[in-house]
């Protein structure tokens, strides 16, 4: 890149880039209140990130990681 | 919380944050197309960065901590 | 802090940071070796992270997770 | 990996695992503790910290960085 950019269309995409970071930002405290939400009536967050990771893995993933998961809490003694 | 949830109101809080999710991961990708724009027409990304990290300072924060920058560089010879 | 610092504390200040990041850095690596290790014979090293994490938990905060996982994976039909 | 592991083989290998994950915690402390003595002496942390990741830097790639971050600030009136 030369020592002269062209500052306009630089400025452009950072102003694109700046707008889509604060709709970003505003979809991240949306999930932040319907965790609020979910906390409000009992439920537990923490598991629930959980599950929603859960919820990203086909079903045959989940199941070989769970069964993993048993094969080393038993050899560890951690049921 | 007993040990019985009322499963489906669970389902439809966790759906709507997959949805929320899902909006989000669109707009980052959205954000990461820019940034492949810009590096496309000769802009430097990880500077770009740097910008819009700065742009969301005051000037006033901003201006210390150039101030502050400049006196420890020069105390270490990092100039 | 004037715009005068004492630039020789600053620097034994730096240096005994970097000293100790460097040290921790070879720490870091060590712990990736041990799970290249484990790898090498045969052991889950995903497993095994997600059992480290776990090992830190006292028995009762464990169990009460699992149980939590456990009624909303039922709930949600994650079983 | 057969659904019978060694078991002592595998917490071998987890306990030299949370061994080094226990020595680098402690680095970390003291990596704190030396920026806490900073502070106390009237040093500013957050520049510090910026000054310790510059000076991972060879000479030229920092002088490249700044000279690419002078011609973005004064593009976009950030001087």
């Amino acid at each position: 890149m030369s020592d002269v950019i062209q500052a306009d269309k630089l400025r452009l995409l950072i102003e694109r880039i700046e707008r889509l970071e604060e709709e970003k930002k505003g979809i991240a405290d949306d999930v932040k209140d319907v965790y609020g939400e979910a906390k409000g009536q009992g439920y537990d967050v923490k598991t629930m990130r959980k599950v929603v990771a859960l919820r990203k893995l086909d079903k045959h993933v989940r199941d070989e990681a769970d069964a993993m998961m048993d094969i080393y809490r038993t050899a560890l003694g951690l049921t």
